[in-house]
Order: structure tokens, then C-alpha cells, then sequence
């Protein structure tokens, strides 16, 4: 049998994306609208205590064009604090004027593709640790998407030996690093999850710079024969006076 | 003509995702909201009768993510009960307040890729019986997906002959094995029932172990060249306690 | 050019799969129910004079899973029949609480790969008419789904010479003879009609038989290099009694 | 490069598929309801000025199964004309009871496959000048069917000389000939406009020789290695009469 | 590792597609939506005033067919200004008549495929940069569609070397050239931002040009062998006056 893989994995992950439902949104009266935005705004104040805390991590920013209008994106140490924090959402009113766009379920995964020889425990190197922990920047600006490695034909990722994936990874990775301090990069699997392999969060101070790496990243052997990508999303980061005028009507 | 696998058949089941929709539940005064909860407790309760009686089983699982809110999944004796209780679960005041999101329909299978030669009629074998007819576990997480073998180009596993499909299941097996104890694995054939091939219902006390018992099978050839997988669906338990909790606004 | 299959062709046949809209037909009143109920018998029972007339045929069966929640499959002398049956169902109260969830259109088709060779009209021989302008079993259980011939790189059906394909399809025909008194099966033909080229259509009083009809036609080389097949359907019979307690509130 | 087609070029053409929203249409009083059909009959009859002036067409059946309930469809000098009657329809009564179905934007198309050669303008050419600007004929029944030539692999009509090209399409021709009488077809051209390459638009009073048609093409090559489908849609002809019965509640 | 395409980008491009929802916009009185109207006028009216500075661009476009009834492009320095304009757009009165159907979000883009050697800055020239920050014509049609380079076994654009891709690209930009002054395109990039790699934009007074551009590259090996097509939406100019009309009911 073909050697498999081996991760390392860290917070779990949910991406939440809504659209707004902006004719109700506007039938509500103003004092019932600033309500529900401050309850809105209490939770999210709630969902950042694990940032502080370092227990968790989360990202708020809204999505340009009709695909969605914002994305929460939460990180968390179990499953079940995900499956909560979407159900308190659920709750709140202001989800009563959002509609369920897309949403992905995933863990912070890093593989052994790239990992030297150790013989420590990789969950105690504290690099190692603040990759599958990660503080999520307040970057300008994200992009998602989810994507999985192809399996036809000639064209088979889980078919290629270990040693030709690492070399490729490898590769793969250089450009990568070619973009460190423009690009953050989370990686998420998803596999036994969502309808994907990986979630890949990227975010960038400059725009740009997503298009730069997605596309230069192509032309490399891992994205040309072996990489199927889903929808991309891009957004714009939603700090607390923007979600203000955001919702404001 | 190519030989077929044979298949000892069990339960017949229904997997039956609904999304609930907050919006409108919110609206139903508290009362109203209770005695829909108590009618559901009942029903659930009166479902949980064919567990204790072992003429059945069922699961109940919140769903992370927005594909479903909750999973309940039932094993009964005939086709014809599992539709009863479906529309009896579409009958009660709770469901006026769930949005169908997606249903799967099979039954229980074992394959005798990996089954020894015996004189012995399978059906009264005791440990045959225990997976056909099986007991749900009370895990604390579900992952679900419905996939297909590949027909496609070269790799076609219906066009394989029964000795090299054997060969290749059972050194698929042996991963599965290697999570006994961690993983329980029901798998439901669904040809000639719904969409896919089969139906695959794993579940764990560690969430993890989900994902690391798919990516680790992708690598083998079974999975590498011949699966082709639906929706992957992630939950965790929704006990008396947790349900109270889910539901109440 | 390639030999054309040529086809003996008799009822158009209409499969019409509705969801049930629960939640609204609560609100209505229990008279009111009661009347569209009615109305709707009478509908099934001027359906089925065309049964008696032996001028068409008709069958009524609930369908398990979100998928839909009934089908009615009716077969007509002409197509103008069925699109008059399709409008005066729609015009009946109880079509207010349904949901589009599913058609197909097709005519009932005999294929010459497997006919002898005769001098007679067949259209005129008894075996013929009684496959071509079939009265419909009462089964316990229905399945329906509509499948292609593949057109894909070595794999194309329509590439392959006319011996070729009578062969295959000889022995395709053996395995469904092994289901004789089991299994009876409708094959309409739907190209010009409808999205997929066939539709299929099975009936038994043992529900397990379609499962392992297609599995075993799945190992041959007809479906395993050849047939693509759409969504499947299953379902129980709706006789009157059932039909009652299925609209019950 | 690969010499291209050169094609000749006719009336734009808009189908629009609709579905009636029965409910909410019998809720309206019966004087509103012969108002609106009223109203929607005028519009026809202005549609229809255009057939008669011989600077357009148009063409109105019902169509079996749940993929629409009626298509009209319109020819026109410009897409600006199509774009008009289109809008004006929307605002028309009848439209608030209609749900957009399906619709195809395209333009009457012949090819430079079959021509021969010829110093004349074909655009004064009367027989052709009779293909561009079509006649449609009241025939009892319409099949509607996108299409596209497929580029895959092997199977790649754009990567085929101009010859091969011409002599597939020469036999393929031949058979649409042996249905000369039975059938009238209506190839428009969509590249650029919608999301297939071709809308084919058969006329027939004997629904049957669609089927047969379709099929016999099937086994040729242009079909059978180069032939793409999307949706068939077929249709009954909505005469004053038929239409009046068809909207009377 | 295969060397990558490098691109120039420009202005950033939010191609928003709405549907009007006609039944509930002729409930409204005539006043209301009037004012509705001249809210709307004066949005646009503001949107313009980067056309004027140069600081942008837009394009208003009536869609034919059922896939949207307008189109809004709009070109912006940076992407929180296309996030400002859509959120802006949703809070006007219009935007609770109108149903999202689509939208695309890009960048302008020169790739250095068709680029010569030079050692000045490109941005600074004058004819790239009337490329890149594209004045929008007032043409009587648009034509929209997004695309991808094909990565399918041996047709793999990404895998092809970079001269191959040049001397591809080069005869592709040929049949372009030719349609100079018939057809004004704008190519924007949406590797990272969006589901396609690419958006085409091209604007015409002859909406035949569209499909005459479109067949004849079809043949060309970069298209035909590379090319994956997503929607085709054409669309005629809204200026003003027929805005005015295409509101009014």
C-alpha cells in the first residue's frame, strides 16, 4: 500500500458565510436594527475573549459580489465549541436577516510532507505550535477556498509515491515562501469533514497579492496536474466601525 | 460476464438531514415551542422503542456547518416502516419549522469480498447478525458520506475480476481495522435506492479520528483510484440534555 | 454511418414526483383537507379508467427520503393526454400543497438487439402489445431512474458496431431474466424527450430485489463500461387505505 | 490555424420557458383571471403582426413534465426587438404568475459545411433566404434541445480539419434529410450568446419522429463522438383554444 | 518549475447581475417608484463621476433572457471601493425589487505573453495604461463570460512551457486584431478572487460580431484544446432614457 501522509492538527475550523437579506433588514425599525447590532457585536466581543485567551481565533470580514456578504470564520479547540458558537449565532437576531450562503468544516493540518526528521514531539516546538494555534492577522483583506488533489487518470495524487509528493510539495512550497510577509497562508483539512480536501485561508495586506500566489502557484506541477479548486471568495476586513456602517441603513 | 459480489443485506435505513429555520421558530411563542419539543421528544422516544426491542436503531446528531442543522438516522426491519416514520416525523409541529436538506436510503450490507468459506448460513451467524441488524453507539460525533466505485477509463472496478477486487479490499480492510476500537463503521448499500453506491456512517468518541481514517484509506488504491465521494457530513451527539439546549431560544 | 438501433415504441409515459408542502397543508382546515382529499381520489379514479380501458395505465407510490414524497407515473395513448392529465392535476386543490420535485417523459420502447427475426407487424403480436401497452402490476414497491449510454473516449456505446451491441446486450438480458416473476421492469425510451436517454422503471413485492438487480448488472459489461445512470428513486404503494392515512394530519 | 466555419446569419431568437405558479393564479377572482389572459392574448396577437409582415415568427406550446409549463419563443430582426418583448411580457399580468423556467438567446444559423460553392450573395438567395428568416409552422408538437460539439480528449471537433469536419457533416445531414416532411428543424447559433453552442428547434405532428430523429442521429459520428446535450424539453401547440383551456381554472 | 505568466493589473471589476422581481415592483404605487427610480438615477449619477475623473468606470446593460434583467460593471482603484458600491447598491429602494443572479470579481489584466522586451516601467505607459484603466465605450450590446484554461490530461495549458504558451497566445491574439474596431474586449483577471480565471468583457454596435469573435477563435488550439467556458450573457446598453422605460410599468 501507497504510504500515506501524516498531519499534524491543531484548532478546528469553521468558515461561515451569510448574505444579508437587505429588504427585510430595512423593514425593521431603526431602534430594533441598532439592537440587534449590538447583540451582534456583544458576540462577537464574546467570540474574541478565546483570541485573547489563546483558546481560539476568529476573523470577520464581508465577501465582494453575490456569493455571500460576510464570512465569520471561527477557530476553536473542539468541534462541539464550533457547533455551539453557530447555534448561539443562530439565535441572535440579526441571523433572522442573514441567509446561509456556504460554510466549511475543517482542523489546522500540517503535513510531514515538508517536515524534517525529530525526535521531538512536533505539538510541543512552539513554531509548530503557533501554526496549528494560529493568531489570525487583521489583514486588509481574505480570500478562501477549498480545493482537493485530483485523482484521474494519468493525473492520480494519492497514487504518486511518498517521495514524489515531497519532492513536488516541496517545490510547491518555495513559492509559498516567496510570498512570506505579503500572504498569510492557514491551511485546513477537510477530508472526513466537508465536501473538499483543504480549506485554504489566505490574508494579505494588498489584494494583489492573492492573485499573484494562486496564479504562480498554477503553473507548478502540485496546482497543474494535481490541483481541483472550488469557489474562491474575497473580502474586505469587517473591524468594528466598518460592520457598523455595513449594517447601517 | 464479470463475476458479482454478493451481499448480505440488514436493516433497511434512512438518513434524514433537516435544516431548522431560526427565523420562524423564533416567531412561535414559548409555549407553543415547548409542546412542539415535548411531541418530538416523543416521537423520539417512541423511535428509541425499536432500539430497546432490537428490531432497529437510530441516531440523533446536530450537524456542524450550514448543510443541516440535525441528522436522524433510523434502521428498521422493512422499507415500509422507515417511510411511516418519516412521515410521522413530517406530521409533527416541529417539522412545520425544519427545511428537507438532504436524505439518503439503504441498507445495511456486508460484501463477501472478505468473507470465508463457510457451509454455515450466514444469517444465523451471531457476529454477521451483530453488523447487519447492528446496535448505533452513543459516540460523541457522525461523519456521513455517500460514495461510488469509479467507472471510468482504466479505472473501472466493475470491470475488475472478482480476484483482484478481493485482493484489493481486503488490504482496504486492514486500514479499517487499525481504527477498531476508535472508529465504528456502518456501511449501507444504496444501488437501486439513491444516488451513490453506498452510504458510509462513522462514529467516533475523537472527531479526529474521522479524518485521519479517510485521508489514510485515500491513499490506498481502493480509495486512490476507484472512490468517487458525495457530501461529507460532520456532527456531533444530540442527547435528551442537548437537544433541550439546541432548541431553545 | 453506424447501424442504428431501431425500436418498437408504444404508451408515452409521464413520471411525476411531488413534495408535500406539510406545513402548510396543517393550516388548512380538516373539511377542507377532507374535500381535496376527495377530489384527488376522484382524479386517481378517472385515471384509472383508462386502466380498465386498457387504453393506458397508471400507478401511484410514495417515494422514501426528501427527494419527493409521492409519484404518480402515468401512461397515454399520446402525448396530448398526458400534458391534459399533468394540467388537471395542477388544477386540483391538493396540487396547491405540493412541490414540483421531479418529471420524466418518455415512451414505453422496445429495442430490435434482442428480437428475432420475423415477417410479422410486430405491433400486431399479442407478446409485443403486452410489453409495449403494459397494464401495471400493484406492486409493494417501485424504483425508478433514467440512465444514458456513455459517450466517453474508448467507452462509447454509440461508437460500437451493431454486432457488438446485440451481444452485450444479450447477455445484459440474461441476468434480467434471472429476476423473472421478481422483477418486472418498464424501459421508456426518452431521447428527444427528455434530459437522460432511458428511463427505467422496476417493480417487486420484495424491495430488496432492486438493489440486487442493478448490482448485478452493474458487474456487466453494459453498465460497467456503458450505462451512466441519473438519481434513483423507491418507494411503497399508495393504495387507497394508504393514500387516506398518508394525507391524515 | 484551423480554418473556421463561416456561417450565415438570420433572426435572433429568444425561447422562454415559464412555469404558471397554479396556487397563487387560482386564488385571483375569475374576472381578474379572463382579464389577464386577456391581456396576454393581445400580446400575442401583436407578436403575431410580426408573422405576419414576415419580419419575425413566433411559436407557443405547452410543455409536458415539470421543466416548464409553456415556452414562446420569438424571432426577430434584432436583439433589441427580443430584449422589448421580453420586457414587455414581464410587465404583463399573466407574468406575475409565471416563473421563469429556462430560456435560450441565439440566432438562426446556417453553416458553410453543406454549401456549395457560388459567386451569388446567399443572402439573396430565396432558399436560404427562407432558412434565415423562417416561417414557423403550427405543427402539434415542439422539441427544444441546447447543444454543443464537444472538445475533449480525442474527441475534439474544433481540432478537426475543415474537410473532416465537412464530410461528418455531410452524412449527418443525410439522415436529417430521410425526416424531410416528418420533421422541420431550426439550428440557431448561441456562441457568444448562451451557454451552449447551438439551439436545435424541431417541428412535428407526429411527436414520435423526434425520438426516432434523435436516436438515428445518435449512432453517428458528429453525435456519437462529438455531440453534447443539454435539457429536452417537448411541448404540445397552445392554440387560442388550447391556451383558453389551459388557463381556465 | 514551469515559468509562470506574468500580468499587469489595473482597475478592479465588480460585474453585478440582478434579476427584477416584476410582480412585487408593480405592487408598488407609482410615486414610490418613481422616487425608487430617481434614487437609483442618482447612484448612477454618482457612480459616474469616476468616469468622468477617470478614476473608474461603469457600464449599465438590460440582460436577454432569463439569467438577469441587468448588468452593473463597475471599475475601481481598489477593492474596498467595489465592496462600498455593492454595499451602497444593496441599500437602495431598487435593490428590494431585484434578485441576485450572478456577479464576477476580477481585475484588468495585460499578461507579458504578447509583450515585447523593453526596460521602461509598463505602468507608465500610456498605451498599457489606457488598457489597464479601460475607458468603457457607450456600445449598443455587451457580451460577458468567464473561462478557465483547461488542465485535462494531455491538454494541460499550465504544463505547456512558456514559449509554447507565447507562440499559442500570439496566433490566439491574431483573430482578435481582427476584429478591431468591430469589438473592444477587456480581460480581467480572477485567479484568487473568483470561481474562473478569467472574465471577458467585450463590447460591440453589432451583436453578430460577439458570435462571429467567439466561433472563430473556437479554432483556434487555445480555445479548442484549451478553453472551459463558463455563462454567456449579452446584454443591450441601458442608457438613460431607456432605463427610464425599462422601470415603468
Amino acid at each position: 500500500m501507497n504510504e500515506a501522509a501524516i498531519t499534524l492538527d491543531g484548532w478546528y475550523v469553521l468558515h461561515d458565510f451569510r448574505s444579508i437579506d437587505w429588504a427585510s433588514w430595512k423593514l425593521v425599525d431603526a431602534a430594533e436594527r441598532e439592537e440587534a447590532v449590538a447583540e451582534f457585536k456583544a458576540y462577537l466581543a464574546k467570540v474574541n475573549e478565546a483570541d485573547v485567551a489563546k483558546t481560539g481565533a476568529h476573523a470577520l470580514y464581508s465577501i465582494v459580489g453575490q456569493k455571500a456578504d460576510f464570512m465569520l470564520m471561527t477557530l476553536r479547540e473542539t468541534m462541539d465549541e464550533l457547533q455551539e458558537l453557530e447555534a448561539e449565532f443562530n439565535k441572535l437576531k440579526i441571523a433572522d436577516f442573514t441567509i446561509p450562503a456556504y460554510s466549511y468544516v475543517s482542523v489546522v493540518e500540517l503535513s510531514n510532507y515538508l517536515a524534517g526528521e525529530s525526535n521531538e514531539d512536533p505539538y510541543q516546538n512552539p513554531h509548530v505550535r503557533s501554526r496549528l494555534y494560529p493568531e489570525l492577522p487583521r489583514s486588509q483583506y481574505v480570500c478562501f477556498y477549498p480545493m482537493d488533489k485530483r485523482r484521474q487518470g494519468n493525473d492520480n495524487w494519492y497514487m504518486l509515491g511518498m517521495d514524489d509528493r515531497k519532492s513536488l510539495m516541496r517545490s510547491h512550497g518555495m513559492i509559498g515562501r516567496g510570498y512570506a510577509g505579503k500572504v498569510k497562508q492557514i491551511i485546513s483539512g477537510s477530508i472526513g469533514f466537508d465536501d473538499h480536501e483543504w480549506g485554504v485561508t489566505l490574508f494579505a495586506d494588498d489584494v494583489l497579492q492573492f492573485k499573484k500566489l494562486v496564479y504562480e502557484m498554477r503553473f507548478d506541477e502540485v496546482s497543474a496536474r494535481y490541483g481541483e479548486f472550488g469557489s474562491f471568495f474575497v473580502g474586505n476586513i469587517l473591524d468594528d466601525e466598518k460592520l457598523t456602517k455595513f449594517l447601517t441603513i
